[in-house]
């Protein structure tokens, strides 16, 4: 099956937002095994759209629109659909009821504006959205083509391709299904995670695994194709349950859910608060923690102490530490951690101290971190040196202290 | 003039990379008021590029490709522009010397396979890159339509299109010479920029006025349009005079210089250090002053006090105003940054306290920010509500802070 993504919008012909839509659909559909063959970008212009969806309609299987489906003037993509297609819109008296609803929902009355988002191309079927205002549509030709319509706000886009679309074109192509599995990795580097598994796939071209690196984490992708759902998910169960029990104690997510959401629920969870020092990380740290709502549960604060006078007088660092091993130190990072935890009272800190870079400090490299964890049931240290500049250094300390903190709280700290 | 810009690449296609070089490209082409109206982009098939080409230059006036310029099969831009336009590609001697002395300069020999690097459609022009290896080429067709080939690269497609393409196009378009002049404001909400502004371009179509609003910035574009560049300048300078003039205290930046970076450029040039104390934002300011190099000069650190005990026992702030007031409060806030700046022995220290959200906190609402600066010559607090969500309100609170700094260190605080 061949597809085509089709953003609709004047304000990426001008720059002003990017397309991310379609790198996010494209990445969708590689994953179902749909080949995507073109993107197109066309502004906000009822003869320009036609044309569009006329040539996509021509050379692929799919068509996947997103933008103008809005109430307002410049949402032409339902006219641009009704004109390629050679048929009316006809105004769809269900989808009215809903848009009313949807406005008595929040309290207000539907403007008269909103009432075009119930006009629907002759012969085509709508999606009702759980977010916004504007309905999917989902246009079949006459030679088995299908054009799906959907909104250019992120969310609403990705609710109706998660809910309606991906599986229609898993459907559509055959009866071939796609399964796939991810596994979120830190604490071990791409290459450590490919030595782990590398066996289980040496000899074996269905599931495949794709490795995908950053700083601080490698995603791992496992996927299997057959030709029903349930093959492919049988296919791969075992595989994926191995790689697991592999990689056990360095998964932190199978799923959307960042490494400092997993601190915070396993925080939660566990009745526990905690505090940081940081150095290089500026602060990053902290905010990582406290990006999510009901941070306060659990987090109590962090002390940024970026001189050597702040660490002293802030957390208690000694002077022999200072003066003998550094404020870049596996000792720094250690006093750092027990002085954050008295300082804020919390059940456990995590420090952190290095040379973010470009240059070097104190006689150690750019790269260079220091952590540490301290607990009344664990004093843990680690250091390593980060790759890349000093963005990148910033965020796989960042990483690795969530990481150890993770750690401790399930309890895998030795593994 | 219309133009359309064409991406080549199957990893665009799969969703492993956005294809960010159009938008950059988008907003430098509306920048000198060529419109641009379609994207489109292509795998690695010789075939669907040269179809891809031919509909572009069937319909556009000048057609930039980015991609496919690299040494291996994969890239078959050449390819597809030979065939696109019926010529043959020749080898350029200039071009396998050019390549060879690259080479020769990282001391390596060159690669046989660069050797394609050479190869341009015959009658093209072709621009040699400062950086990577893959020439630039300008394909005219016999109807007077352009297509220019550029790197995917990044950083060698913005090379070529700043030192020749746009140029080019500029002078393509019958000599109109267009200049933008940007003053990035905080501060002041759009609606207050607008007021301050608006009788200056109420009768005036050239140049013109643009403002882009996001948290806790305004940028204002002004653009002038004349037959050459001189003119254009001529037009836009007494204006662009009056306008910064006007909005003088609130334009924190001219160019590509963010907030902090200007903050941390006056700390430098003042030779004051600072500090800060945090709540809401959770790190997020002192991440943000410690993002440049050398932050060490000027930087002590930041107490970041997420509940009220910490507030107290960490920076001092008296159990009357967390009684009284509460956490969230302009006495609260001032007395955070008096506390900062005692506690990391700092000559200046910003402090923000307020409810970054979803749900409200102490009786305030969420967006609810109070910022305060202390400083030996200096005591100033202010309060507002930061619109949005959790993400943004803890957006604006920096940027708030931050230029309450800025203003300080540059005199402005009562403007």
């Amino acid at each position: 099956m061949r597809a085509e993504i089709i953003g609709v919008g004047t304000e990426i012909l001008l720059g002003q937002i990017a397309n991310s839509n379609a790198q996010w659909i494209s990445e969708k559909l590689a994953d179902i095994g749909v080949d995507v063959l073109h993107h197109q970008v066309v502004g906000d212009n009822v003869d320009r759209i036609a044309d569009a969806f006329r040539l996509a309609l021509s050379r692929s299987d799919a068509v996947i629109v997103t933008g103008g489906l809005g109430p307002t003037q410049d949402d032409v993509t339902r006219d641009g659909i009704a004109a390629a297609l050679g048929v009316k819109l006809e105004r769809r008296s269900e989808i009215e009821d809903f848009l009313r609803e949807r406005f008595a929902g929040l309290g207000r009355e539907m403007p008269a504006i909103n009432l075009v988002q119930a006009d629907v191309p002759e012969g085509a079927r709508y999606i009702l959205p759980e977010r916004g205002t504007a309905p999917g549509l989902v246009c079949e030709t006459a030679d088995g083509r299908v054009l799906y319509a959907v909104a250019g706000v992120p969310a609403e886009m990705r609710e109706m391709m998660e809910n309606t679309i991906l599986p229609d074109l898993v459907r559509r192509g055959g009866g071939a299904a796609i399964v796939s599995r991810v596994l979120r990795v830190t604490g071990v580097p791409e290459s450590g995670v490919a030595e782990l598994l590398d066996d289980l796939f040496a000899a074996n071209t269905n599931p495949t695994v794709a490795y995908l690196a950053s700083a601080g984490e490698v995603k791992v992708r496992l996927t299997a194709k057959a030709p029903t759902r349930g093959e492919a998910e049988d296919l791969i169960a075992p595989l994926a349950e191995e790689v697991a029990e592999r990689l056990a104690p360095h998964v932190f997510s199978t799923g959307d859910e960042e490494l400092e959401q997993v601190v915070g629920r396993e925080l939660r969870a566990r009745s526990k608060t905690v505090a940081c020092a940081e150095s290089l990380t500026g602060g990053g740290l902290a905010s990582r923690l406290t990006r999510a709502p009901g941070a306060s549960d659990y987090f109590l604060g962090s002390a940024v102490t970026y001189t050597a006078d702040a660490k002293r007088d802030v957390l208690g660092v000694s002077k022999e530490t200072i003066d003998g091993p550094g404020v870049v130190s596996e000792e720094c990072a250690r006093e750092m951690a027990a002085g954050a935890r008295e300082l804020f009272g919390a059940e456990v800190a995590v420090a952190l101290t290095g040379v973010a870079g470009p240059d070097e400090h104190g006689g150690q490299p750019p790269g260079q971190v220091w952590l540490a964890l301290d607990a009344d049931d664990a004093r843990e240290a680690r250091g390593f040196r980060a790759p890349g500049d000093r963005e990148q250094v910033r965020r796989w300390a960042e990483q690795a202290a969530l990481d150890l903190l993770r750690r401790y709280l399930q309890g895998t700290l030795t593994s």
